[in-house]
């Protein structure tokens, strides 16, 4: 049974209310209540952790894979920009990584210093970024 | 019924035998057969076109626009770095525009201009990066 | 009688349709008219061809000039930040150039390689930027 | 009636001794007879203002603004890459600026603060440049 | 014996009519006499082709790679900087690619993007640019 | 009764102790007091904290949000050049955000991520800045 | 008793009149009366003068100093990005100098070289950043 | 005797694991053996701290230097390129800073905003790199 | 005998009050009367302008060069590094023009747009640099 | 008969044990050889010289072309990216200069201040480069 | 027994006549001989060499090595910015390189381009670079 | 009596042969006749040297500062852009440098590293740039 840590990173728990012309109206609350539901119909076992410190997201990733998780799915969110530290992290993990990003961060300049350690990138789809990037983890884990 | 244009950009056609390192072994031939397989389990009507020339790419957006395609999924391939006219096209059309690259060009530190018009961009998955836009791409015409 | 190719770029064919707001409700079928009309008032011979090829607007370029045509009037249109082959060709023919834009490229940040090339610019004014082209066109062939 | 201010930036006063080359040999006063023949045959109330200081452009246009001109056309020439007040003037009243250069200042890689403000911008067409501009400005007051 | 495809970029078929200070005034038809013979000479199987359009250059490479030529020599002109397409081909094709300018385009500050795939360069020798490359893929090839 | 978030960012406590050629003798201690009495003379409730973590400024700004707090100040100090996860939430809550910095950062070339989140900044004054910096607040909230 | 210079810089004469989505209703007038008023309130001094031109600033600047001045406030509005002369002229001059900015000119990416001289800066405040200037520069002279 | 205080940045605990080809099997356990051996030998009362976190490294620091610590060496890892808070804390603090790199930085393109705060830069010696940085600090405080 | 223009740009009637560390205690006076002195001895028929308005600069020059000036000298001060009109004018006109600077400008970073017009630059020589300056214009006019 | 000096720039001696997957294992010595037999094969006199110190390429270029030297080859190797002095005089010796690179320095991203002194560049072909250097220079001198 | 050849690079024979605040008031004969006395502690066999010509110093590399020195130390001093070909030499030589700087030259701003050949840099630390940078070598070769 | 050396930097030997459309037709030995007179008129006592060496010009300036030598009045021709160590080299000795160059290095876009330690630069005057850097010299060391 594949094994999944999902990262969100800083500002993620005010979703729903920030900018929502961006981010759309679904809270943090019923993103997590959605991704659950959907991992356990494909049968993917689900930690999801939210903050605000690179050096917790950094601890969390340690952690998880010391117990056997199989694969990190993240959407770095205000780490995009700085997280040097995450970045090296996870490339320093066995296990493979996938960026989220509700936008299309391309298309609004933002470059990810933490993409450079992913197998892949989802951006631009909103909340289903994450049920794909879900679905290709559970994949790349079979 | 989902109607998508799918278009392969330069040296797509190579595929399989190009930098398989890179890109695996899947060879274009076999990529069609598994992306229309999964199109027609999914109820999608999926036409591919595979071009070396911008000009032509472009020409068939403006043909399957008018044909009534309800999104286009491309590859930009050689296109990615100088498609200017490309990237025009693409925000010019009232349908929506999903981009499929099979490595994580952000970690190659290559920039998409055609990213700029599209709803999404799916990165670094191989061959599971059409099947993911295909899929989100249906789900956004539903 | 002065005779003037003039040269549409990639996406112009959809004009009327694509960003209005940028480019107005002309359509490129009515513009045709406008300016064919216009040319006929001023005894200009004048041929409108649309392309979203580069090479082939090289290849018309070459046969008008050696058809006779005196000078060349294009909206480079997509053309306009990647176009170095159509730059040389323009640089090549003993003919004027003459650039037309619907908008003003300078304020949108745009820089264009074709430009390079041109007697002169002409950009902002809609669709009256082609008949300012026109004339001055005329006037340099009288 | 057409009522429109002709601004002649810094140096233009010299026009027809400085760089003929690039120039030409039209004097500066040529130019106001020619411009000015111009304007009566198109119905255009045509006023002509040079200065080497552009906080006096920028009075000017106020003031002009104030008396009831419908259209401010300028050769911003030496102000053309450090105009940045004069840029934030014609951002700020409410008549359209069309901007004019004796030459392809793209060619010679210059580029313009104040096309910024510009609806318009005529560049390489030497004197004609400005019949251009002014034929422009009248069809936008028509 | 030696196979090899020489391809000539856009506006090279105009050599010996455009800026014959550069270029010089051998013309297309000449210059592929000359190397006709000289092919012949030293045992080359020499075709020729000669394009405006990019996505035909890769598809000549393509199909020539298929029917069993041994190396490209190519004159990318007006590809030169735009041509990421063009350079990803000759990077996935396993045949060598030597690339040829008439002029030092290092001293015309002109960067090659093809030139990242191709074993050798030679550049600013005229005709005889061509000759070397000949001689140099014809060795390789032995 | 106006309720402000006072936020100290990295190595502000440290505040009197550290290049005091650039900051001042000014204690944090005694900078509190000083501003704890000016808050009260103007009717202000404020709220003071210092961290050094990035992540708990964000923490401590969505928790003051929540209870009511209708503006912030803060001095970004070691956050002002990397701290875009702050920049985020300061755009993400509904209250308003003034900038502070004891030192005219301008003149020292350094630039604020942070501000780009900020309805205004005050800077180079030393302790008046925060003075002027809540005076400003209550004068917004009013 | 402190006097004070403040200098409006280019186009502030048309304030309430200039794009007031940015810079609100109150006129150049209104302006002049509310801190007329406020510095009377302070037992300030104050001096108000607009001007176009960078070098009557510059001249007013060294009169003022001359007659006994001890502080000068200035918007530099449109000689911000250029006023090099500006900002040589108030480092030279024995008096503080403390830079307004109605808006705050770090969001919209615009660098002051003026504020290079100042002791501090105030911006993003609207009207109420000259008031907060006026007070930060009365108690620097006391 | 020289008591100095030894900061591991992000990633550090997991030495050994981590990219090996780069830095080597030693454990971060091995590697305080190690060091607290080469301490003790030479008469340093020597303190190892790690953390994923800036702002406790920067707590850290002042703790100690509060304690009497007499010199920080520090491998600033993760926090390397983002670590401008920890730059000024570490120009804050009157005891002398050396910065301690396992592989030379320099030689894989990445800058140190950390090292502008420091006396002196070792890197590219694995483990060595520590020894030496504390044989040269236990030298200067002498 | 030579006629030579002597001009002041912005801030040189500050001279000897104005950063003398920098530019000395000679002040403006004192400066012109040397300059005069070592004039008569030469035979230069000397005038002195000082301004700080550009414009003012460049309608000196075109009247100088009027009435007969053979040469340019200018200490362009605040016009280096945006004067581009000034450099224009310079260009204009049919003298030479001789830059002068007290300080060495390349040691301090600044780079001048003037000396693009330039025949020589003299610079970091004190009072001197004006003396070598007319001795070298004399000996090219003779 | 064509005379030609043959330049060796710094660590060209050590061919053949530096880096052979770059320059192959072909030592000084046997190049020397290969290169000398090679020119009097063709009927070329031929002097070869190798340095580490640019004043000395530069001394060795003046005597040969006062010695008669019809032209100059050069591997400027270790003075490819910091050999002005040698560039300007390879522009000053009235004798044509071809530039010669075993590897493809384009691919390396790898810029030459010595080629814009050159009539030609031949870079990548390893040994063979030389080869078709003397080829090109002989043909040259005819 | 560990052979060692130190390399001091330009202006290193005036060290302690020049700028002693930076570089301290050792000489380079006191060096010699401090360093001399350790390398004889440490049974380490030294020799030192003084250059102001980068080709001298390339040339005593090779020969060096010839020899049977193990390791290389070097100070490159003026050679750091430009010292291309050196870098070229210190990586084609089967010995390892460790590069020494007596200033923090990361805190002054330059950057190393023969670092890119190093297996370590240590800088910042004075006369003691040396003393750890022979350690680290001799440690190296054991 | 004032002495002083000139130091005369690579290429210059060969003046009068090298651009004379640049450097004029005065060869190397009638510059030093024409300057050892000017000196003996001014009571110079004058040592010129010639090198394209950049560590022989260190060495002689070394050396002749030793030798009591009162100022370096150097063309660092070919080092101007280069030459680092020399920069060190002149900011090391206790003696005042002063740079010629014969062109308008400004114009021609080329920045000089070496001017970074000069007093003064004069440039653009022909020979007469040298003799003017002598009267300054000697000036200054009266």
């Amino acid at each position: 049974m594949a094994r999944i840590l999902l990262l969100q990173g800083p500002n993620m728990s005010y979703l729903g209310r920030r900018q929502p012309e961006l981010y759309g109206t679904t809270t943090a609350a019923e993103l997590d209540a959605l991704l659950t539901r959907h991992a356990a119909a494909k049968g993917i076992d689900l930690e999801i952790r939210y903050t605000h410190v690179e050096g917790e997201a950094i601890a969390a990733i340690y952690r998880a894979v010391e117990q056997g998780v199989g694969g990190v799915v993240m959407n770095p969110a205000g780490f995009t920009q700085g997280g040097f530290a995450l970045r090296d992290c996870l490339a320093a993990v066995p296990v493979p990584y996938i960026e989220v990003h509700m936008t299309n961060i391309e298309k609004r300049g933002v470059r990810s210093v933490t993409a450079a350690s992913a197998v892949g990138v989802i951006a631009g789809l909103g909340v289903q970024s994450y049920v794909l990037a879900l679905d290709a983890m559970a994949e790349r884990l079979r």
